[in-house]
């Protein structure tokens, strides 16, 4: 393993005995409540202690976001666009000034910073901006004059001064980016579990927490409904190699990092972990002929209306005739169905069924593609208790089945037998 | 009456028939609720559809920043500085995000505006800083484009972007200071009152309402704890002769015009309010040596723990020896008596007495200096009902008489009937 990376936390000064600049992140569970606001600024006083430049980024607290879209809804069918990431922007900064007051009364210099004051500049994609740009200067001086920095996650602001939010799970995306701005040596996501797990542990108690996991196979298990990490977060931490820390606020407990893939090598063979998604209806167009432009004219007012597809089979076509099947979340699924309908009359398909109830099952490792019979074995495990697979679809570190909702507890509890996940890395 | 100048909403207009430029400011109880906010929707698309400018400025929902305060003393055991300005600047940020998704929700164009964008800075004077200029390009801009600016009440920002907010009734001042930037014909302050009367009408139920009152003597009875007006605000406005309209947010009754003295010469012979202000402790220093240098000894380290004092009485002095009582509210009794306690055995003085339960009752009207008998007429009509003057100070428009807390109402009674209050202006 590289000398300049440990295994959690203190990074470097582990094996270096310097002093580390960290960038920790704190999710709303951590800062629901006065008393979970104590415990992080009893955790970030102890790091301080250690002599650690510290940066904090804060959600908001609890269900604050849900609770002001709700209010939002009270006034407009439609909240949305500027005024609404204004509202929300709200959130994040009452948890960080109320941890930078909880700081300095422990006797502690600590500033509260929002997006804008931390040099957050995004575009003005309002509800899911990007951040373009990190003017790190105002954080840099924080640290200087010896001052915990808390800067609210989830938000940024525009060339104009607007104020953006970065969608969901944004928070994580703004720790990641001020981590690779100010060249922390790690990013550290507290949140409420202990770490990257190779299935969900309610549903496989037998399932182990990983010690390390590639970039590249978390943005596939982040993608297929492991909720613990946003996948845009992974993304910019893969682009800019930087280390991320999945850990627990509530123990002191290691974690899951996630780091290059290249320093894995000795795991490449390995299955890293099965994520199971049941957010997923299927729609099934029937009789549809097949000339081009056809793909195109169904799914293009589906794009135009922001809706996602995933897994899309096309069969065989018999006689210029051929149906094509896709898969979407359950609640774009009423809408869906209507402009695929509209589309169909024009496209001259026979009929339109849809499913509601399915569920992705999906395998996740760097080795896949290198190593043979993955797939066969993974087909193999399905078989035996007699799951029905819907459909197929891969990528280069993952495959997953579509299959009945009522089959994928069993069908992930199988796979994380067969691809033996509950034994410990060696 | 100059014609530039109407009685109440629709100013100019309703002479001239030239489009307006309003500033109206709702109070926290005007926002309260999500039905509430609908309500002030409606008004101000009222205002628009008669082809005016509007800008708003907006108090945050009801209790919120009571609430935000509650929850910064659940973390910090003196929360205040910079991060408390901040955490409170979250209110405003609120209401004027609901109240623009409402009014867009309503087919209305809008945009809300924090007080950074609204071009408001201050100096860094957290928790009461004052305004020191405002841009008011972005505004303009905005009402350009057609649109309702909606303005976050009492937060600014410093030089270095750090937010600031102007202290309780904040968004009065912020009202008033952006009327006088954008050269609003007047600045409407809707609040949960009909408008400025010439006393409480829950202590005096035949107060009536004013149609008009001098800056200045509003001035007056904002201090002596009339509630409706924020004081700073109405110096601002007198400062730069910009009319004031108090009128309540849940009718259209026209309210009350603060507005210049000079305009109101006939009534120039009239008290105009009284105020009672029950929040009065007396402290009384006996036996202190006359001689230079004693009141400064004395007030100074009041003054440096920021207490204020008011209705300073020294009595003519008997063989170098004299007695200084004064006033200072409630809640600053107990600090107040300790820092004297403290002075006095450095000056030698041979007791402390106070007394807690004292009211302050005042006349307030421009007339009262240059009409003569308005005091002797005041301490008749407080001596018919037997009631004990304490001490009494007076203004070139007051006449403030301390009495004993159980008399202060009684007192406010017999003026209000001696000098006609209830009286119809002619």
């Amino acid at each position: 393993m590289p000398g300049r990376r440990g295994h959690a936390g203190r990074w470097d000064r582990g094996e270096s005995g310097y002093m580390a600049r960290v960038v920790q992140k704190y999710g709303g569970s951590s800062v629901a409540t006065a008393e979970r606001i104590k415990a992080v600024a009893a955790r970030l006083a102890a790091a301080r202690d250690a002599g650690d430049d510290v940066i904090v980024v804060v959600s908001a607290m609890g269900d604050t976001t849900d609770d002001l879209i709700d209010l939002a809804g009270q006034v407009s069918r439609a909240p949305g666009g500027r005024d609404l990431d204004l509202l929300l922007s709200t959130g994040e900064i009452v948890s960080s000034t109320l941890l930078s007051m909880c700081l300095r009364d422990m006797g502690y210099d600590a500033v509260a910073l929002t997006g804008q004051q931390a040099g957050i500049r995004t575009d003005s994609f309002y509800s899911r901006a990007r951040i373009v740009d990190i003017d790190s200067g105002r954080i840099e001086q924080e640290l200087r004059s010896g001052r915990i920095a808390i800067v609210a996650g989830f938000q940024g602001v525009t060339h104009d001064l607007d104020v953006t939010t970065l969608g969901r799970g944004g928070s994580d995306t703004t720790a990641v980016a001020i981590a690779i701005a100010v060249k922390a040596a790690a990013c550290e996501i507290f949140t409420d579990v202990d770490g990257i797990y190779t299935a969900d542990p309610r549903v496989i108690p037998t399932a182990r927490k990983l010690d390390r996991i590639a970039h590249e196979e978390m943005l596939e298990l982040a993608k297929l409904g492991a909720r613990v990490m946003h996948g845009r977060a992974v993304e910019l931490a893969e682009l800019f190699d930087m280390d991320i820390v999945v850990r627990s606020s509530f123990n002191d407990e290691s974690g899951t990092v996630i780091t290059r893939g290249e320093d894995m090598e000795k795991d490449a063979q390995r299955i890293r972990g099965i994520a199971v998604d049941t957010d997923v209806a299927k729609v099934s167009v029937l009789g549809i002929p097949d000339r081009p432009g056809i793909a195109h004219g169904l799914f293009q007012p589906l794009a135009d209306d922001n809706i996602n597809i995933d897994v899309i089979v096309q069969n065989i076509s018999h006689d210029g005739i051929t149906d094509i099947s896709f898969t979407v979340s359950r609640d774009d699924l009423a809408k869906t169905l209507e402009l695929v309908e509209g589309a169909c009359q024009a496209l001259g398909a026979a009929d339109v069924l849809h499913f509601a109830n399915l569920a992705k099952v999906s395998i996740v490792g760097t080795g896949i593609q290198s190593t043979p019979g993955v797939a066969a074995r993974m087909f193999g495990a399905l078989a035996e208790p007699a799951i029905n697979i819907e459909s197929i679809t891969t990528s280069e570190i993952r495959i997953t089945c579509l299959v009945h909702e009522d089959d994928a507890n069993r069908a992930a509890q199988v796979l994380h037998q067969a691809f033996e996940l509950d034994q410990p890395e060696e």
